[in-house]
């Protein structure tokens, strides 16, 4: 066929280690399938109460685990990691932020999102708090004051909300969360599967 | 050094899909690395009660995944998949068997478990009853009379509990779960990292 590839659906949460840890490698996988991704940040809050699930580290025995596994999985990416001091945190302003971007420049908001990733898990800066959030935004060229007036816009606000249900509807439960072609990939460590599948076709 | 490597800790549950694959690609994987792995089948009931988890097609969102998952996860390693009627279901006859055969005969107690997991995940048997559970232990030339009574022995029944708060003292908290020179892998998805993780001795 001619056509281009459909993007592969990308869903992260700011405050995910995993989601953090597959931004860094995306653009690299994006290069070897030579397919674009769409970067969605989502919210695990409203998600966590349909699963009945829990944050990672709050979980007995599997928390630990997860704290060790955050660190290992970075190095053996290749990716800096230092755990915040306030982990879990409330992402939905970084979210809203992120969609306020994407609306007018696709690029700046990956440029956004990346940067915001980097400020949380390896500057250990709280972006769950908007100002904190809002200078990051302002370090990567984006016009922090106007920023501040989008994300409290009414209209954004429910964009934000529309983007999380939909991402409930089509399955995700988790971050970094992959939907290729209609196949769902949860985990960074599913990444060389989410490969394997898009190249064969499935299989 | 020329002491043998010590083995790797394999913890397995009878009624975990990921468990049974991992069961069928683990002496492949014992070959290529080297290092002889300790089967040690175990209850996930007592150790979800700890973690608060739920059996994973239990939850929502994260079950429909899970099962699409199993069957694909196993096509991608060549293993046989057919998702059994009854699922989950208590497995703590055919753990007993598998400790009650060890005892005597490690080799026995392999092929046991390998033989009651293709039951199980191939077959469609139950082998949640003990019954079944026992003929198919009957199939790989065990006596079944006598592991019929060796299994509601008092010492052996108090030999798995201790298998169990083991694992969980070990922080085992789902199926598979591999345990390399004190270092936790969890999941047939993590062999890879296992496998680089044991050449490398860390990283």
């Amino acid at each position: 066929m001619s056509e281009p590839a459909a993007a592969i659906d990308f869903y992260f949460e700011f405050s995910s280690p995993y989601g953090y840890i597959a931004s860094q490698v995306a653009e690299d996988l994006e290069a070897r399938i030579g397919r674009r991704l769409r970067w969605r940040p989502i919210l695990l809050g409203p998600i966590f109460k349909i699963t009945g699930q829990a944050p990672l580290t709050n979980i007995p025995l599997k928390g630990d685990y997860a704290k060790r596994d955050f660190a290992r999985t970075a190095r053996m990416h290749g990716v800096q990691y230092r755990h915040p001091d306030d982990f879990p945190i409330g992402t939905v302003a970084g979210c809203r932020a992120f969609y306020a971007t994407d609306e007018r420049d696709r690029r700046a908001a990956r440029a956004l999102a990346k940067a915001l990733y980097r400020a949380y898990f390896v500057d250990n800066r709280n972006i769950g708090d908007a100002a904190t959030m809002l200078r990051v935004a302002a370090e990567t060229g984006l016009d922090a004051a106007a920023l501040g007036l989008a994300i409290d816009d009414p209209g954004l606000k429910a964009r934000v909300k529309g983007e999380v249900d939909a991402a409930i509807a089509a399955g995700v439960f988790g971050s970094p969360f992959f939907i290729a072609d209609g196949e769902p990939f949860w985990g960074v460590d599913r990444i060389p599967m989410l490969e394997d599948w898009v190249r064969k076709g499935g299989w």
